[in-house]
C-alpha cells in the first residue's frame, strides 16, 4: 500500500531536530558513496519544464523529486519513494513542506558544523519559505537569544519577526536594513530572490557563519565574491551540484573552487571546518539530491514503523 | 486534494470502451499538436535507471508517467496529473493498470481504424499483460467470435484463453504453434518478448490487420522486415517516438519510414488507411507520451466529475 503524505502530515511528524538529524545522515551516506544522486534531468514541455531530481541509497530505496518550472504560485511538487527490494511505491508526497524542510535541515548541519559553538545571534535577509526554514533548523542547533530579520517590505519583515516570536519563541525584531540585520551577529542567513548582492563583507562581524540560499551564480547572486574572498571557510553541501550550474556558481570559478569543501567530508573530518573563532564561514547550499527522498523514506519510517519493516 | 489512484479503482472505472475512446481522442490531440510529449528523459542510478515521459494537454494539465529499469516483478509504475491552472497535483496512479490499459486502449484504436469491419477472429501470440489488453481492447472495437493462443508455455496460454473466455465471454482456444494462431485470422497480436520473428508474413491470410506490441528493432524484434515488406498500411501511434529508438526501429529506416504513417492523421482523415479488404495493415505500437496522463485525467473526472471542475 502506498502512503500519500501530504503538507500537515510533514509538518507534525518531521520537527527541526529530527529534519537536521537527517540531513545530517544524508550528507554522511552521500560523502560515503552510499547515498546516489545523479544531476537533475529535465523534460520541456509547453510553458515551462518538468524537473527529476533522483535519489537512491544502495540496496535500501530509490526514489525522485518532480518539480515544474511553470511559476505557478501553488504548485506542488512530488516525492516518491521506492523500495529497493520489490519496487513497490512505499510513499508519495505532494506539496512544498518535504522540500522546504529538507533545504532548512541542510541548512541547519551547516551552521551546526561551520557556526562557533556559542553563536547566539541570527541575522536574516529574506522573508520567505526558505528563510522561515533556516531559522527553524538553526534555532535546533544553536541557543538562539535574538534574530534580526531584513526584508523590503516592512510589513512583511514584522509578520516574519512576530512568527519567529510565536512559533519558535525567540527574541526576533525587524530592522529597517540589510546591513543593521547582519550587523554584530553570530549568524546570518540570506535568503532572498535578490539577484544583485544583499550585503558587503565588510557588514559581517569577525566569526560569523553565513548560510547563503538564494542566487550564487556569476552575474546573478545575493552576494558578490568579496564574500568568497573574505571567506576562509567555504562549504556546499554538494560540489559536484555547485559544478554544474549555469551559468556557473561564483563559488564553483576559480579562485574559489579549489577552496570549495563539502559539507560530508567536513562532517566526516576528512575535510576541515571552522579552525578560528574569527574566521568568516560561507555555506553555499544547492539542495544535494536525494535528500528529499531520503527525509520521505525517514517521515514514513517514524509514521509506520511496522510497515516500514 | 490529490487523490490517490490504486489498480483496483482503475480496473473499475476504465472498461475497453471508455478507454480506447480516450485513447482516440488523445491520438488526435496529439496530431493537432494539443497533446505535447517530449522524448522521454531518465535518470542513471545504480543498477538501473529512473524513466520519466512528460505530457501535457495545453491549457488543461501536464504530468508525467515514472518507471524504472530495475527489472522487480512487483514493480509500480507512477502517473501524475497536474492541474494546467494552478499546478496542483490532482492525483497520482500507483501500479500497472493505468499503463497497461491505456496501451491496450491504443491498440484498440489502431485495430478499429484499420482492421476490415467484418473482422471475427482474433490470432495472439503472446500470453503476459500487454497480450492480454490487446484482446480486451480488440474485443471492445470488433464483434470477435473466436481468438486462438499461442506462447511457448502450454500451461499459460491454456490459462490464458480460459481467461478470455471467463473474462471476455469470447469463444478462445490455445494451439500449439505461433503459425496455428494466426491462421486465416482476420485480425492478430505479436505481444511477446521475442528478439527473434515468432512469424513470417506468409503466415497470414490476405486482408489481415496485425498490432506488434513486442521488439521491434533492428536485430531485436519478434518479426522480420519481410511482415514490412508485404505490409500495404504501416502505421503508428507515434512517428517521433518510432524514428527515436536505439538500435532504430526497424519501421523507421528505410525503405519503410517514408511509409510509415501516423495513427492520429488516419484518425484525423489527413493520411489514408486501409483501402483494400486483401490488403495487410500494421500497426507498431510505441505507446504514444503522455497517453498515460491523458487516461489518468479522464478517469479522475469519471471518478469525481464535480472536484474536477
Amino acid at each position: 500500500m502506498t502512503l500519500l503524505v501530504s503538507d500537515p502530515e510533514v509538518s507534525a511528524t518531521l520537527d527541526a531536530a529530527t529534519t537536521v538529524a537527517a540531513m545530517r545522515q544524508a550528507l554522511l551516506a552521500a560523502y560515503q558513496g552510499r547515498l546516489v544522486a545523479p544531476p537533475r534531468t529535465a523534460a520541456p514541455l509547453a510553458g515551462g519544464r518538468l524537473v527529476l531530481t533522483a535519489g537512491q541509497l544502495v540496496g535500501q530505496w530509490y526514489g525522485y523529486r518532480s518539480y515544474d518550472t511553470f511559476g505557478h504560485p501553488e504548485a506542488e511538487q512530488l516525492v516518491v519513494l521506492h523500495d529497493a527490494g520489490t519496487g513497490a511505491v512505499r510513499a508519495v508526497a505532494v506539496g512544498e513542506e518535504l522540500g522546504s524542510r529538507r533545504t532548512g535541515g541542510l541548512g541547519g548541519v551547516a551552521v551546526d558544523a561551520l557556526a562557533r559553538p556559542e553563536s547566539a545571534t541570527l541575522g536574516v535577509i529574506g522573508c520567505g519559505g526558505q528563510a522561515w526554514t533556516q531559522v527553524w533548523a538553526t534555532a535546533a542547533v544553536r541557543p538562539l537569544r535574538e534574530v534580526t530579520v531584513y526584508s523590503r517590505s516592512a510589513a512583511r519583515r514584522e509578520a516574519f519577526a512576530a512568527r519567529i516570536r510565536a512559533e519558535l519563541g525567540l527574541g526576533a525584531r525587524a530592522v529597517d536594513s540589510a546591513r543593521a540585520a547582519v550587523r554584530d551577529r553570530d549568524v546570518v542567513v540570506l535568503a532572498t530572490t535578490s539577484p544583485t548582492p544583499v550585503l558587503t563583507a565588510a557588514d559581517l562581524a569577525p566569526g560569523t557563519h553565513l548560510n547563503a540560499v538564494g542566487f550564487k551564480q556569476r552575474g546573478r547572486a545575493e552576494f558578490g565574491s568579496d564574500l568568497l574572498d573574505a571567506a576562509a571557510v567555504l562549504v556546499t553541501d554538494s560540489p559536484a551540484q555547485a559544478g554544474a550550474y549555469l551559468p556557473p556558481m561564483l563559488a564553483a570559478e576559480p579562485p574559489y573552487a579549489a577552496r570549495l569543501r563539502d559539507l560530508g567530508a567536513v562532517l566526516a573530518g576528512a575535510a576541515s571546518g571552522r579552525t578560528d573563532a574569527d574566521q568568516l564561514s560561507v555555506f553555499c547550499s544547492v539542495g544535494l539530491a536525494g535528500t528529499e527522498v531520503f527525509l520521505l523514506d525517514h517521515l514514513v519510517r517514524t509514521l509506520a514503523p511496522a510497515a516500514a519493516g
